[in-house]
């Protein structure tokens, strides 16, 4: 191949102090790697953008090794089409999720054994595949399901409801016969929670009194409270929980640019109330994948479940679009598009 | 009987700001009362003080009713001597649990459903009754083991190692077989939690810096975090925990006396380790009472269980020793004792 075809990676120059800083990250230039025996080159289509990355850009202890000052940013998921293959088994012009070497950037490796196609079926949108195929819908699925334990008629409350993974918590729910209150932080979201995907009843935080919104709301108290947040939201429905409610801790995002919040102060109700609070990561679950994606298939094609994905153009985009997710202004599963679908 | 008979009860005057104060309740004399047709009369011979009467002294929403303004203060339990009885199962002399009939008081009335006779065997202290065999013992059984879900080399730290749940739990958490780590509050109770409980390490977190003896004490992280005080220690265990850690919430006694404290700073550890940590009342086990009492008391019967008890003789000092329990002065499961064991 041409050896002077360049790649283009997002690395990061600094650890941000609060938000996202254009200065944190630099676009880096470097040659396309050429690839050794039993590897394959993968051009990146779409990456992911995640509340997660703002973690792995800080150095506290955390759930995985962070991304080193320097390093190209990691991505919590990509699509991408082989280039070139020294593997049998795949071969150029497959499409391959990218896992931990994919990253912000245009161009990777992967080692053979690391590399499984991914058929695309024509009735079903490659973007699908790195949404709620991907890991979004697993996370709403064995977080909501294994942690929240639902029960038809229970009050389920659920925070960044228009997010890649709320969205999909609050259909579950419905699906199981919940009575599914969503918090979100636009009119616009909140009109989508509840004309498109049926959610009982829809609370703006940016615009409503969130404690008192939430007990009007839940008359019945809240039997699960999905966390996607963290902050005042937390404490609002730590407040309103029920008896032996539980709480699936699934992200924290109003403090990842501030870690020294202090904690929910109504953390008594863990006790007075026999509360159930887990954390989990949906890579956790790896192994039982296939009965997620199964489920989730199953109720997208009796059109149970509908997703959003919010695709930016260009990976020169990516620090602007990370930060939406903390302001509130995607919707959907926020994902960079490097290069057109082959 | 004597309708001149006077009842000394502690009422509750007022509701406490902070700690307990000798005004905050009344020693109020009455008669005592005239018992009804299928009701008994008990007087007490012992009631327990618990960490939770503080929270029943509040107005805070709480897992139970709070103690009415007016109303006697409720006891965690008692024991009591029958001094008459209309019900035929039950006969004067009966040792009986006052359960919520009970309370701070000399003298009491039970309904003849809810009153059962306990048969005090020869070679068990009386004061078993009311402490390992009462309620420690089996809040210490289902907490750590229901919610523990202790493994064989796994490290566990208790809070409150001293306690009169502390210290079952440590026992057991030794009979199954874990590395033990016991916080307690002065160096007597250290050195009787090693010497005569075989905890394998303890700390005097008045005397010691609590994250860092807990980080040398644990070095290989901590698995289970059996949770009864809140505040620093709390923010330390948290910090601290393995993947897939579990901490049971037996008691935040720490904030009791001022809930305006911030929850825990590490709450974040919750996701990033991936933590279960679930509150829990012993009452909420009472259908397998006899499961605990049964292995509680087959592990005292191998000498593999000890229990202390802080007996304070004489109802005019409830108060004052109340207030033992928030400064760690008492040792073991403390009692009133309001009358001699017939």
């Amino acid at each position: 191949m041409d050896s002077n075809r360049k790649n283009r990676a997002w690395c990061l120059k600094k650890r941000p102090q609060g938000e996202i800083q254009q200065d944190d990250l630099e676009l880096v230039e470097t040659n396309v790697p050429i690839i050794a025996e039993n590897e394959i080159l993968a051009k990146t289509i779409y990456f992911s953008l995640d509340p997660t990355n703002r973690i792995w850009m800080s150095d506290i202890d955390q759930y995985m090794e962070p991304v080193e000052v320097g390093d190209v940013m990691r991505a919590g998921g990509s699509l991408a089409v082989v280039e070139e293959s020294n593997v049998s088994h795949i071969k150029p012009g497959d499409i391959v999720q990218g896992g931990l070497h994919g990253g912000w950037q245009e161009y990777f490796t992967i080692p053979g054994e690391e590399a499984t196609s991914i058929p695309i079926p024509d009735d079903i949108p490659m973007t699908a595949f790195i949404s709620v195929l991907g890991f979004t819908g697993p996370t709403a699925y064995f977080g909501f399901l294994d942690i929240g334990k639902p029960q038809p008629g229970e009050t389920v409350v659920v925070s960044a409801a228009a997010g890649a993974v709320g969205s999909i918590v609050c259909q579950i729910a419905k699906i199981k016969g919940c009575y599914v209150v969503g918090i979100a932080g636009s009119d616009e979201k909140c009109s989508w929670l509840k004309n498109d995907l049926n959610v009982d009843e829809v609370i703006n935080y940016k615009s409503e009194p969130i404690f008192d919104s939430l007990k009007e709301k839940c008359p019945n108290g809240i039997d699960i409270y999905f966390e996607n947040v963290g902050g005042e939201i937390l404490d609002a429905a730590l407040t309103l929980m029920n008896n032996f409610g539980r709480i699936p801790v699934c992200g924290l995002i109003s403090m990842y640019n501030d870690w020294d919040n202090p904690g929910p102060r109504m953390f008594r109700n863990i006790l007075m109330k026999r509360l159930t609070v887990k954390g989990f990561l949906v890579s956790d679950y790896l192994e039982r994948y296939p009965e997620s994606l199964e489920a989730l298939g199953a109720w997208m094609g009796e059109g149970k479940i509908q997703y959003k994905v919010d695709v930016v153009k260009g990976i020169e985009n990516a620090p602007d679009a990370v930060n939406k997710l903390f302001t509130g202004e995607n919707s959907g599963k926020l994902l960079i598009q490097v290069s057109e679908e082959p």
